[in-house]
């Protein structure tokens, strides 16, 4: 990062900014042509785990380069000022580097779908949830090891 | 687009949905390694203008691949049910493919920074606009001709 002002270098800090995201923005490369995609996801410490249809144009590109960047923006303001140059935008912002991966076992896949349930379902009593057998063959589930992880503050 | 049943093609919808962002999220290659910045941005018919500082990595990387893919996000929203699968995310975005280019003409500048200016300024009376002189070393505007762009509907 240039402006190391700017920097987010608490861990804590990072994990609420990815906590308040309802949504995350993966970024993709085919040949040289990127691709960028608005996702629902879940994390823990070490992955980033995302929930797909099976089958896109994100999933042919994952398949053949699966590097990914993705993006968690919150609280996004604009500070005016009567001059213009002045003016500012504040928001917080965390972005990873990983590698997108299919999940093809069942029991691992559950495991990615109960943190993905997790992120969106804090308020609610989890025995509360009614789950539905999960259709393996419509949705797929990737989990992105966190490789480079950097959070921005303006 | 898999889901032709989200899909916007009202013109007039898919700016809408770019008058409301007050940022854009901007993904680029290098390689095969896809990067993802936040950016402001202004827009007209046929660019969406950007303003960056006139170093990091993000110019570096579009120096050497002009390519990218442009996003604007609104109003996401998450639906809950009981039965998790059956949750939904609302929100409306706009993907945009296009070719960063660099403007280094003065004129072309200040016509660029003044779509910047009106997308965030749109509620000010631009005659109460104090304008200073713009740093030409310091900051950059890129223009990004649009070649491809499409609205979805969540």
């Amino acid at each position: 990062m240039r402006r190391k002002d700017r920097e987010i270098i608490d861990v804590e800090e990072i994990e609420d900014i990815m906590k308040q995201a309802l949504i995350c923005n993966v970024a993709m490369c085919r040949d040289s042509q990127p691709y960028l995609v608005t996702m629902n996801f879940g994390f823990d410490e070490k992955y980033i785990y995302l929930h797909s249809a099976a089958e896109g144009l994100k999933i042919d590109i994952l398949k053949e380069n699966p590097l990914v960047c993705i993006s968690f923006v919150q609280d996004a303001q604009f500070v005016p000022s009567l001059i213009p140059c002045e003016s500012t935008m504040k928001y917080k912002s965390v972005v990873a580097f990983g590698r997108a991966e299919f999940i093809t076992e069942r029991d691992e896949k559950q495991k990615a779908l109960a943190y993905i349930i997790k992120h969106y379902y804090r308020q609610v009593d989890e025995k509360r949830l009614i789950f539905s057998e999960y259709d393996q063959e419509k949705y797929m589930v990737l989990k992105v090891k966190i490789e480079r992880i950097s959070g921005k503050k303006c």
